[in-house]
């Protein structure tokens, strides 16, 4: 399987020890298509070029069967890829973690067609990204010749 | 015409000061959908359903002549709501203030077929929004029977 993992680079602060565990997480089920994305330093990441980052970016999510949008921070990139994501079809398990007084995107929370966990703990946000890529991987299995 | 402005509410802090100059200024060339939107405290617009702010919203966008985004501050509901405007074809305008250590995003300004001002005065992005404004206008002047 190939999972597109989604989440804040240049926009709200990134939590990247928790995005490192989650693409840790994601990779035993199949290939990250994005890790690299996430490790760099904001610095070097800013010195790439914006059209090979994005056609790079929107080549992998075409090519994925699964993906997986940290929503915890807000960023523009991402809600542009989740809407790319819906457009075509893809299985989409977002992921927002509770904040005081704070809430998750209207705009993602309030459609009914998207899936959103909204968690406190690492691990119930960990589970929920096994059940769904589980699903997902059942899906396309049973449909395979 | 029927305009469609974009920008943060729950996501990275929003100029609220700007958007509402940016409002009455493109108020004068039509009809500002979204304009009610951007009128709420943050805790007020935290007790709406969001269903309802999304079914709405993405109403106005189906019915919007264009679309206008201020994507200086990050937000997913913002990029999501650009790439939806793209799935539809609808014309539409990236504003960006520059802020040191800061770049835009690179989904957005990476995807040429995105329009996107990068700007430094008031003046420079009010001027882009009348000129925008112009051409969509023109477009659909020439377009009628």
């Amino acid at each position: 399987m190939k999972i597109y993992f989604s989440g804040s680079i240049r926009g709200g602060e990134p939590d990247k020890g928790w995005f490192q565990a989650l693409i840790r997480h994601i990779s035993r089920h199949g290939e990250v298509l994005t890790e690299d994305s996430f490790g760099y330093s904001l610095d070097e990441e800013n010195r790439f070029d914006d059209a090979l980052i994005y056609e790079r970016d929107m080549d992998w999510l075409r090519m994925a069967d699964a993906v997986v949008a940290e929503v915890s921070a807000p960023s523009l990139g991402v809600g542009y890829e989740i809407a790319k994501a819906e457009e075509w079809g893809k299985p989409l398990l977002l992921l927002y973690r509770e904040q005081p007084g704070c809430r998750p995107s209207a705009m993602l929370n309030g459609n009914k067609s998207l899936e959103m966990l909204v968690f406190r703990e690492d691990a119930d946000a960990l589970k929920a990204v096994e059940d769904f890529l589980a699903t997902v991987k059942r899906g396309r299995d049973s449909a395979s010749p």
